[in-house]
């Protein structure tokens, strides 16, 4: 599957403001937004709250993690037969907040590929990017931990891991789209970003915790 | 909450047979074979599920785990309300596919009294049963780890762990009750277990792999 | 193996003031403290430092943990043997920083019984300290996570988390002796701490990062 | 650091045959099998046994595993720096039985760069080994996880995860070589896995179970 660019995702996490009937709401503050833009909008809600989301919006819709698991009994895990099943378009796969190990990022990644869904893997740096851009995933998301959540855009404090990355990328597997994250959230942030090569964008609070989601990303794409 | 004893408890782990579309048919099995035979019943799907069978079902249902975060930056987690605004009534815990720390089971059976849910903490011998008794738990489920799955039945192979837990526990706290799982399947394993003390049991694959769960749940309960 | 209370228990951690040729000054400075002080001090060093620790000094030695496995194929692992041939005398057990699952806890602390060693069991509040009581470890030491490494000590921050834990604990078994932790680094810090019931301290940074160790051990007894 | 190629490393795990005092045993065969043969020989101990192998044999030693730490509060784990002042030539990472997430297996391949020691990765496919092999490591040992411990050895059972890894890993980097392991025993195994182009082997139980472990070793290396 494949999504017109740029993108916008939102990494609903596990904030109140983004958990349950609150999900259900930033997915229609999505939904709308992106309908106005013109510009994709893609949801990343807890596991729990997919079934639904998928049922009342009509917006894609990423897991924040798949398990690396098999059917049989790994209680406590969602099987990723059950996230297809939900109705998922795709998934993010090692966020900062959830790494995975090399053999699991291999393994899911080939899964989503093989269902024809969308993989999103997060890195921390230029080299962790490299290493994930070999499995040639949809997206690589290089998102600097310590930005995360702080209001201090990746693309103004740190834009050479952007570039980089880009670059790195691409020498790899031109076919891989590198979107940015971690402290993300005005439309001058996002215009920095693509000016430095980057496909899209991965948000969270500064969304999430925004007075209007919904004005929130119509500012953040009404610079590119 | 207050579930009427003996309790049948089928955790859905993540088979094949108890996902997506199939976790809703075992779901509607449990609830028939429970109106039938005036047993409680209650459902353990995948969390990724739970919306779809709390609206088209009628019977409890418990989350297989429930990390112990707090609203805020936990990628790949479900949040404790998030369980709650989906219609859960409780939740398993500590399940040996799931092993939580000594501050995590704490932790989250204090949230499960707070919100008036179920908690069922799943131990693997005497002494950890009588550790989780001391934190009050609704249920205290005892299952030796080298019998799940095994469909060797822990109330004929080790009669002991499930009389000496019941005795331990009780002298803790004689509210909780105490179940047990562990190869558990047939109408003669079940009776043997209440026999012991047990007040309910704790299923999975014996059920779920079964030609008609419906009729395997009716027979586990066809000699008490 | 018994100790003779009140003790001072050292947590080397993993701090560069802590960790090799300075790990064995560390443990020097506990020597020659305890010796002119006649309170008994244990150094708790890094896996990799205690064989040399054993080999040139003379006080009792804890490792920070033991992994619940046995003899077999677990790479990055030490085995409970391996730590007992390098001639430890006990252990921490599920220290904040490394907490372990009820399971392994039950397991390692019946293993340090059967090989006559000591055992010190972390927690995290008065619940945790009376689950973990119900194993009948030599210690509990109760040590409020937020309070770690903050030099606001637990004996004055919140003295009622010591004095309920040792009232419970001893309710529970009155042969574990409770030890406290978190933010203990002075004389009045310990002499509040034995004040209310504790029968030692565990520490960490505050001498470790001490100018002169041995000074700070001195004057951390001096009131007692 | 360099090591003549091929090499052959001892992996010993956490089995009482190669724990303790029998750890150093086992130092001493590899020591003199590999004097006796002119073949490098490293052992893999467990790091509580690293000191003294370092202290009283005369072999490379490389550590089972590194954590991703800091200096600072990380109970339980063993510093970088810890393992550096023990004398280790280099370290393993990402062991099967001791997956790394990506991020950190980046970070401790550039610390042992920095600190000019030994690094092998370990991975269990080709896709795996490709993107180990962008950090440019000493080494990357693939290892199908379903062949270790077996006896039956990679190099005949499955080929061509020897040959292509070899191939693409070279294409990233061909100063990163490629060794290979699970099910390694025999001369005809060793001779095997280096006419397939890999530059040494990765051993465990097919040795230290040996009678002798020496003759085992001479006979790995006596058909190359």
């Amino acid at each position: 599957m494949s999504l017109k660019t740029p993108v916008v995702i939102l990494n609903f996490k596990t904030y109140l403001e983004s958990s349950g009937e609150k999900a259900l709401d930033l997915a229609n503050a999505l939904e709308s937004a992106g309908e106005e833009s013109g510009i994709t909008m893609v949801a990343v809600p807890q596991a729990i709250d997919i079934y639904r989301i998928k049922e009342e919006t009509n917006i894609p819709v990423l897991s924040q993690h798949i398990d690396a698991v098999s059917p049989g009994g790994h209680t406590g895990s969602n099987l990723f037969e059950s996230f297809v099943a939900s109705g998922i378009d795709g998934t993010l796969l090692n966020h900062s907040e959830c790494r995975m190990t090399l053999a699991d990022i291999a393994e899911v990644v080939k899964k989503t590929k093989e269902a024809e869904l969308i993989s999103c893997v997060c890195t921390n740096n230029i080299e962790t990017s490299v290493a994930a851009a070999t499995f040639s995933p949809d997206y690589v998301a290089v998102e600097p931990p310590e930005l995360i959540g702080t209001g201090i855009p990746v693309s103004k404090a740190d834009p050479e891991v952007v570039k980089g990355s880009v670059s790195k990328v691409k020498a790899i597997n031109k076919d891989v789209k590198v979107l940015c994250g971690a402290g993300i959230s005005t439309g001058d942030d996002m215009a920095a970003a693509i000016e430095l090569g980057a496909e899209g964008v991965l948000l969270a609070s500064g969304i999430i915790k925004a007075e209007s989601p919904k004005d929130a990303l119509l500012d953040l794409v009404s610079k590119i």
